[in-house]
């Protein structure tokens, strides 16, 4: 089994995160390298709508994959497993991954070498959405367990997606998820939002999600 | 439609939360008000596991609910639908409460009145269980859409558990959740926590886990 490597982050002694953030995306432009920060609840699948997203987008993309988490390091067994250059990155107990520490794994995971690198940030709707973490894109994911009234309880998180990820689709008929009530919670927080359904389970949705990335990372390279 | 109180949370001065947090107990204790801190990712079913729970103990007990949110009010007008005291707290952005935080909502929804008093706490695995809220007991679900390793990633939460529920076992055969595997994530992060299985959708396991809580009451009470 491939050895997996674990980065202790270091806190972020930078006052202004925004700046850092600002000059981490310069920085990746000139290296011409596209990072797309994943972020929603535990458990909604976050994992499995990555790997999907990479079978779809290997062949055309190097892709590497940061993996943070409070402790642990099953999911980057899960990407080295599947052939997914990967780092594990230990928050040491905080729910947020900011500039700084996305610059430390950036550097770990090889970026200069890579056309994409997806973060899989620390499960949480709150924290995560406060801190730019210098990506091109945020991904926010939400499954279909999860309900339709998530927008209204976190509206930050929301607010700050490029993309939201409706996920287990696949589920829609165990719970009392209505797309339409989803919809108009979203439009009420944040109407220029793109919204993908999906299921990581089956396949479903994951190969319009992953052609309107490649346009945009087309986009953000003028082709 | 009962108006909502919504009580926006000043944040806690206090340096020393922990030392509050016994402060609290003790005051709880003296007034005979049991406090349950209700913790989980969010959509895990921390509304409708607490309202089946209310269903099980009303007859006992006066019960209160305090329903802990970034922003909305979703869940305190469930509550008041179903005709239960509660109070919505806001914390302003932040992602936990501490035990100051919950004095101010005790206060609110007139706990010295009452038997058993329930925050819904904001719906997150990771900063809640870093702040003694004064609860004596800490309720940690977990749904089965989540997966079965959630204890490998988010330690401290289960840690701190006194009881862990395993919610939505209705979709257990939709999900790739193994109770086996979660037993043994369980019993290596913190082997003496309680566990039980439930759906809060049909009301399985919720008799079982009502009468656990309630013995609790009891022994607190020296009855």
């Amino acid at each position: 089994m491939e050895e997996i490597r674990i980065i202790d982050l270091k806190e972020s002694i930078l006052a202004d995160n925004d700046a850092d953030a600002e000059k981490l995306r310069s920085e990746l432009d000139e290296q011409g390298t596209y990072y797309i920060n994943v972020m929603s609840s535990p458990g909604s699948g976050k994992t499995s709508t990555i790997l999907r997203l990479i079978e779809e987008l290997r062949c055309r993309y190097k892709i590497g994959v940061l993996e943070a988490d409070i402790d642990g390091d099953v999911d980057t067994r899960t990407m080295l497993d599947a052939g997914v250059a990967s780092v594990q990155l230990h928050t040491g107990g905080m729910c947020h991954l900011d500039a700084d520490m996305s610059r430390q794994g950036l550097k770990e995971v090889g970026s200069e070498d890579l056309d994409l690198v997806i973060l899989e940030n620390v499960g949480n709707l709150v924290c995560p959405a406060e801190f730019d973490t210098g990506a091109h894109m945020n991904l926010v994911i939400l499954s279909v367990p999860e309900g339709d009234d998530k927008p209204l309880k976190y509206p930050l998180m929301f607010q700050e997606a490029d993309v939201v990820v409706v996920n287990k689709i696949d589920a829609m008929e165990v719970f009392d998820f209505n797309p339409e009530r989803f919809k108009s919670n979203i439009a009420s927080c944040c109407p220029d939002t793109e919204m993908f359904m999906v299921s990581a389970a089956t396949g479903d949705g994951m190969h319009a999600l992953a052609e309107w990335i490649s346009a945009k990372m087309k986009e953000k390279k003028g082709e």
